[in-house]
């Protein structure tokens, strides 16, 4: 975990979330963006997770992941009671395919966005997290420019290989 | 609005929903349970939603009904702050048909249930609250068992005239 | 099985659903509620069946549990025929993964209303069960709120290890 | 209806279904095939649905036709306590567009067939019905052969009206 | 196989389909109703299934069984030219869960029914012809009769191990 | 209709299916390829369709588009019996919104491809038609890249008129 | 359409997606975001598109807002080519309800990430490209608060009608 | 890989979407199609990916396939810069099993189609680039004929193995 003060809260409604929401840990780690992670329940612990997206802003937070499965309420419901911008990762389940994780989360009524990522995309949320610390943040941007370059050299180093 | 005190709360998002969620006080309405009704918003109103969930059973309520469309998180929400039981109606959206409210509402995690009825279905909703609070009150059972027994009569009503 | 004359009622199509389902029983021997298991078929023994539920209130049921799998008509069929809130059980069979389970329990018409829990989330009817039953039981709901303060505690216990 | 001992049962849960169902008795008229057309709702009349499945093969019907929408149980039901062939028609209601009836009439258990026909079906459910008693009545099958034979040219009719 | 002319065809699309359709051989050979086997493929052999089912009927079946999976034509090109009843079994793929297959099967047009059964159920697509069969053979009927009770003893007696 | 042999043949099931898919032939008109249109019926007339697909080759077809809906089995059993590349349109019927349809067309076992297009997208399927004819026609080819650089303008012009 | 130099780019296959889209540009004006709004057609203008996206943080622009139907590949490829957060707005088609452009716009590889806010939801869209820009903007963050208390009271105002 | 001029290009976003897409190379080479495989992605080398399908018609390409899973979007853009037949090939991912690839490649708006194969078809996707080349290629329609033929004949040889 990172020593600097978080930048970012990663969240989730068990820890047995953080084999997938690790991921987006480790994306944020390789722009040195700084983060914490907690269990924050929105069913299990209701009071204390809407102290804390009450808190995140003020507690110098800028953005929010959450990851959450089934019913997932969590991603929703911080974003209700916290102005910064919220990015929802739907945790898939045993069964459904996290096809209920994801209309949980995305299909949040007018006037409470939450950016939502793909199905067990987590580290897609951490880049997430990146892009919108880099609207303020040449430097942030910069780097995002590198890795999707980085990236394309990836690309082409499989096209070459497949071509071989 | 019944002048006793409630026994049934029930609530929901907007007062766009009351179109639907009527047909559930017209339900206790007939059954002679008392309720409130309320606009108790998830994302547009979270603390004062969970202080009303926090303050239903205190307050003397019985059961909670909830209507919720979309990423419907309002049922979940109210059942982890009671313990008493709550009851989900998924309001069908523009979109969808309700299917994203419905998987919203039921799919919940271990340790909070929420008693889901079909989408729309408010009127099931008050029945089904009906049905609970005449777990202990056997006049009520009774009118339950009449209810049924009333259904069965236009039932056969129809197929007498559908035999014609 | 508990030896006090039964209050909950937990019923399935086939004891290949035990595995399911006796987690229903599990949470509520947590609750020191009575309850009976039984195999009750609506397709195979149709008759019974519905003799099950026509008499499940006058031998002293308040709550009846019923899991299913497919055309999964065990809970609706008990609920047209006791005055008793039925609790529907979605059990995932080997494809569609519940879907078919789902909506063949909770899209029930007006008049009859079935309590849904999640896919495969026989502990939630348990406690579903124990909330209808705390309705009019004072010691039992402060048990469901000292629970759920057990799940709090649980859930930051989480927190802590993972924030360590 | 028809005057003669009926040979088929059209059932519907209530006669809202008639609309649809009705295309089902037209079929039968086309064919010559007597039978009867009633409600019986399987879970507003559950004991009077049981018992008409029951008797349905002494009181001489050879085919039952059963339509239903939402948690669609009637055709199962009257499979469960029958020996004859039940066809089931899904009635598409407000929502989901007949998926959730398809689902529940479909996918019976191992040991209790339902023959499920198109959603909204319900000419092909009286036309099955034919099918079946034709196996062993050869003018029947002849008349089905020709029934055939005109689909064809009515088809090449239409195909050359397009072609002009 | 059946050593007497075969009354039942039972076809599918490859021999990998196999061990699905077998089950509905099975369930012939338990009320011992002669059948024959055969891969008839839509799309492999089209000509030859279109005279399959051209065929069937002067070759003396009375009903055809037909299991095909993804785009499943099988069943309904088969009724298409047969003025036998035809039951369709849809067949699971390695993805989508055999959706595809059953609405393939089942969502077929005005005038030209399939008898369609779920997922995978090959089973009751035998015992479905039993039943179809049974209409004018009383023999027959009474053994599905006795299949039934049979089905309700199995059911009672899991229900008496699962109460001890 | 052209007066020039047809190099494409636009088939569809019923007449009714035709506003569907004229916008195929008036693609084709647009890039002066000749077609005919005809009904050709899986289901009500299966040998003529089997006919016109085993001669659509030696008639002077190059193309075939076979529009469908539901149990759609035109495009599929088409593309058995020819060796032309055959392109299916998804038909969307009353219910469902061509997800049948769709699903019906596109998962076609191995060997047996259909060139699969949107639910109702008939105009995309002339379109298709004509890559495929340009793929040796250079003139055409020049015609589908003047008629990709017109949409670009209209898509331009849309933009123009946004941004006053 | 504002004065300023515009922030956030608010782009759509055609102008007939502008009556969604024009919600996100009123949110906007309400926060006093400044915005510009154009046709980027992923599949009529590539080129342009591709251009569009590579020039839009150069441009000045902050957030980019891409609403789609279908096939929706115009956030996903925008995001590729920029690394300002892209928000991706799912618009609902004549058919399946816009889950097809749900999917197409939220199920993004590792890589690349897509903010996507529910079916139609294009004021969402506006206000979280709000949240996005207030992370490093105090002035506009207290403005997003102000306008969650204003939610709050709107519904409250709700709650008090329905209640008298 | 084939030493002749290709003639096909085969593209998937990842050389791990290779174990899928060589079965369309395969294909190719059962007919003597000469054919080159690369990696080309849509979101990680977007530029290239344009580049790619801008010169793929004067390379000498006639058909381009294309594979990609979940936001699938490879297909259609390369259709959007390509007078080329382009086939799509749904990969399926680890969650959604190809339903989100498939909507995201076939449901293109009008203007620009993408042949679409069967979630997983890549073989299929080969076979249907032959059937594109063959229409001005006798000798190739011959070939594919002949393979029609095979299938038919495996096909009899598996029945011929079934009614043993």
């Amino acid at each position: 975990m990172s020593q600097t003060p978080p930048t970012v809260g990663i969240v989730m409604g068990s820890d047995s979330d953080w084999p997938f929401m690790q991921e987006a840990a480790e994306a944020l780690d390789e722009f040195g963006v700084s983060y914490e992670a907690d269990v924050v329940s929105a069913h299990r612990m209701p009071h204390e997770m809407i102290a804390y997206g009450a808190q995140a802003a003020e507690r110098g937070l800028k953005v929010v992941i959450a990851g959450a499965g089934g019913a997932a309420h969590l991603p929703g419901m911080l974003a209700s009671v916290t102005p910064l911008p919220v990015i929802g990762v739907p945790v898939p389940l045993k069964y459904l395919d996290g096809l209920d994780s994801l209309l949980s989360i995305v299909q949040m009524p007018a006037g409470v966005p939450v950016a939502t990522v793909a199905v067990g995309a987590a580290r897609n949320a951490g880049l997430l997290a990146v892009r919108m610390l880099a609207v303020h943040d040449d430097g942030l941007r910069a780097k995002m420019a590198d890795f999707q370059a980085d990236l394309k050299q990836q690309a082409q180093a499989k096209g070459e290989r497949l071509r071989r």
